[in-house]
């Protein structure tokens, strides 16, 4: 039925890209030109990230009428990591309701000079894009069920996310991330320690799960995707299916901007104004409200934990398309329409 | 001729409230709401604040189409205070351009946990919304001219923003923040020392004219065209001049969004979504981006030093109307549209 | 012979305290005041401390010729806890030296404002009396050997420092220690995490053995041998052994003198003016320089985590007796010498 | 009389360095190895200090009975600096007593992480050896009286102090001091901004006066009497004349001991563990207390901001005798007795 809701509009010429042709010819320029930017260095603190391949890059755009344009390595899986607290901020969000979720969590960047190993002022993590936040959100996620009906779970929702298409599963990176996960392991033994996990839940399970979720895959096809549902307000617009509450993506949305760019967030949202997350592994997912959303790939990363090529593409395209956060004011000397 | 222009639209029912005087009303209905809300003490540092009249409570908004609204004590003068940090920011943005303007002064949020006495990791001002962040965006006004000429051009801007309406200037105010501003010569003294002043800039000169903009008065109706022209992208609805530039209005939404309200800012943004920026005297200047601009005045101030009653106002406006920054969202639960 | 050596002495009346009984009389009176002191709390995150009996109340002293002398429950055996700190420091500084040992860690105060999960500017932990480092000081010994090795060796070194007296080990007190320990989980894996630990280190074994240190028993009689032979410069005064470099004594009352008391160490230093190391069951090891070892214990702790009856008598003595590091000043208003 | 003191002290052969010429001899010998370092930088923030003499280096020294002994650039004027802070605090302490002071300063090193513009959880500057902290002292000198007076009275003082050595005076430094002192203007207001003053304290004054406090003039020989004072318990050696309490000795002998060397405070009272206080002009005056006080001169000053031969001194000194603070500590390696 998505088919035929796609041709309904195709013959009426309503998509939301206009033209849509355009659009991908300028994406396609811009991927050109980003090639040519070799800066950063992959992660290294586990194997499997060392061993990504520099070189890949990759663009896929998903509009919420469902358009896609993919270029480059799109086809390439590659683990969400941190791309992953986005969605479960989400998800977790439209089970229990705002008010509940922020009973165990702020909502505020951390501030740049702090490490994430603090807590803010109330003895909550600041915010659920960074890891102790999302290991709070894992743990407010089926706390009373199994560890494999937990991981099942949160699977099966990513999937209706991608509205069906990839995601998959590293063990390996899940493995490599388990035994070299000192930092985090200091984290839920200090969120444990502070008593900012709801009370019953097992602190070691928690951190397993969170191990996994990083561990997922997705490619920048699928990736685009679950963006794409960002956009659409929590409906997967491949599909048509609710995935979202609309006020959970409100709130992700809002809390993406401020702070899903580790310490270049304050800079990203003065200078790009779009919701991201990006993740370790060199994907940034890119969510432009109501029109389309996106997912870049490419392993080599900036000081501050960024897809160098992937940022590079956040800060043109806003420079042409009029994508920032309030670049829609009228009188705004004229950027491009997408 | 801005006349002609609004009955034009009114003919055409083309404004871009709707039915402006349901939205009114229900203006009216939360004024007399909140009027309830005596919560807040008045600011007691200097004689002039210590002696407003809690009672003070007023509403204007001003749409981008000059259509305009007021209920309760909006006529009555109060001083900008750091409500001026807005406009100075968006108005030395508009003669220097962005690049210029953050060479000097950072646009992040602070962190709750820093007082303002801290520079950035840059030793800059964390943001041009705090003391320190707006005397160097004084000192970057007219350096070269004298002092009077320097304060009658911020004047003539103000009443440009304005649209004509009333500026005032209380001298007793300018007297005592001068006597009292003991954290203030700290500031400047600090910037001095390392070195962020453009050169040739005179400290104390500055501290003079920082003392002053914060002096200047609006009511409530003045106030509201200058958030209305900075809703509508620098263009002042009432007389149809460009006060400034769409792009330096743009980043003053963005910092206002992340700054503007003290400590406060992180929830505001997520709870409330619009970019607004609060004073010391009980104004609260708030920028519904593409609508229209409202000023809010009520003297008792929370311990963030905000508006009891303005903020109690934001909170109430966007559970029903959808000017959170991410309501327009597809698929939301409908609020109202205004 | 150590008999034979106190007797020589004795006929020679040529005792470090000339007027023993005096002084104990004196001791005692202090003893009976501050047995009135009801203030402070048990701790109360194991319950191996929280059923202590907070009536519990003792003074033991050991001078560096020998001379004891014990008030009120000075045979009950408590946990060293943190009293451990300092005899670690200087058994590590005694086999390694001060060089290669502070390669790993700090040796100053951190500040009463930061909180001891942080590291210092080289991202050591800041003193070898906080939790991360003394961590940092059992990965040190005996690294490569079995664990029960390594817990024996420690034993046996506690008991030569405390001349063959009392040294148990509470199990239930270990188990304790490791069960709600998330806070040192926390410290381990974040000194993992920054590299903090020599090559080949185990962390989770140091951990063990770190909990296990902990758990270690004295008396206030045994205690205060441990504590005149750090007073001796490392020889234990009742048995004439070497246990300690005299080097390795010297900055262990040196760091004791600045950091040894929590977070009222500068206070404590500034005050009372004596190498201390206080623990959280409430024991306080004083060390009078060249003079004697006191072993104070007194389960109610303050807010800074010290016996409150312990920390009491340390002022009031040095109110009385020239025991304050520069108390031995010319001119100075006579206070009595012991 | 003095020199009858000194001749019938020399006849008994009861001089606290019984071998004054040896020992003078190996402080000559240190001065002349510690000559070829010819590290660090001169202060540039004033002209008067930018144009010191780099070369300049000199050693003073004087036993609490009396005996002297000057090598190098001895008899040259610099300014006092902040080796002043030591006497001052001495000097408000004899006069107002430690818990009348202490309501306004705290008594612990900051840590070496905070910058001194903060001040301690009890809103009071950290300790009376930071700028702040000597204005707070300054504030509390003859507050009634006026400026000429209160000068005055310090500079009779500090004649005491030296035993009627030479005090001098460089309005220049002062001038220039004042000229720049934006960093100093920075604090004096936020101390005022704080209520850190006591009451009916004119802040301009207190930092005019703080400013020529720190123009105070000595030669390495009159600073070794100052410092030989405070190492006498407070009376001086040349003189016999009581100038301070015993007990304000004590108290500034324990805040040097802790605070004294900046930001390198704790590993100067690790590494060398005598009270000292350094003096942006090359400064820094010794006390071994109950033995002898040393002026050591040398303007290059290292990134602390303390005269790298003069700590290059401290260092060597304190290997070779018994000075460090533990050093005298029974079955220690023998160092020498001066």
């Amino acid at each position: 039925s998505s088919n035929i809701v796609l041709i309904g509009r195709a013959l009426r010429n309503m998509f939301i890209l206009p033209d849509f042709p355009l659009f991908a010819a300028q994406v396609d320029k811009l991927y050109e030109e980003i090639k040519m930017n070799t800066g950063g260095e992959l992660a290294t603190y586990i194997p499997q990230l060392a061993r990504q391949n520099p070189d890949h890059w990759g663009i896929s755009l998903c509009t919420i009428d469902g358009q896609r344009h993919s270029v480059g390595d799109t086809a390439v899986p590659f683990s969400l990591q941190s791309c992953s607290k986005a969605p479960i901020y989400a998800e977790v969000l439209t089970r229990h309701g705002s008010d509940h979720v922020h009973r165990f969590v702020g909502h505020e960047p951390s501030g740049r000079t702090f490490n994430d190993l603090c807590l803010n002022d109330s003895n909550k993590p600041h915010n659920p894009m960074n890891n102790s936040g999302a290991m709070l959100m894992l743990s407010l996620l089926n706390q009373s069920r199994n560890m494999a009906d937990r991981f099942d779970d949160i699977m099966q929702r990513f999937k209706e996310m991608a509205g069906g298409e990839y995601i998959g599963f590293s063990n390996a990176t899940f493995l490599s991330e388990k035994e070299s996960g000192n930092r985090n392991y200091a984290l839920c033994y200090l969120l444990q320690e502070y008593g900012c996990f709801p009370e019953g839940v097992n602190p070691m399970e928690t951190l397993d799960l969170y191990f996994q979720v990083c561990s997922l895959e997705v490619t920048c096809e699928s990736g685009s995707v679950i963006a794409a549902t960002l956009a659409n307000g929590g409906i997967c617009p491949m599909t048509g299916k609710k995935v979202f509450d609309p006020a959970a993506v409100r709130d992700a949305l809002t809390v993406m901007s401020s702070c899903g760019m580790y310490d270049y967030s304050g800079q990203f949202a003065f200078k790009v104004g779009m919701p991201a997350k990006s993740g370790v592994a060199g994907g940034i997912m890119v969510v432009v409200p109501n029109v389309m959303g996106f997912m870049l790939f490419s392993p080599p990363l900036d000081r501050f934990g960024n897809s160098v090529r992937g940022a590079d593409f956040c800060e043109k395209i806003v420079s042409t398309y009029n994508f920032h956060n309030y670049d829609n004011l009228l009188h705004a000397t004229k950027k491009q329409d997408p």
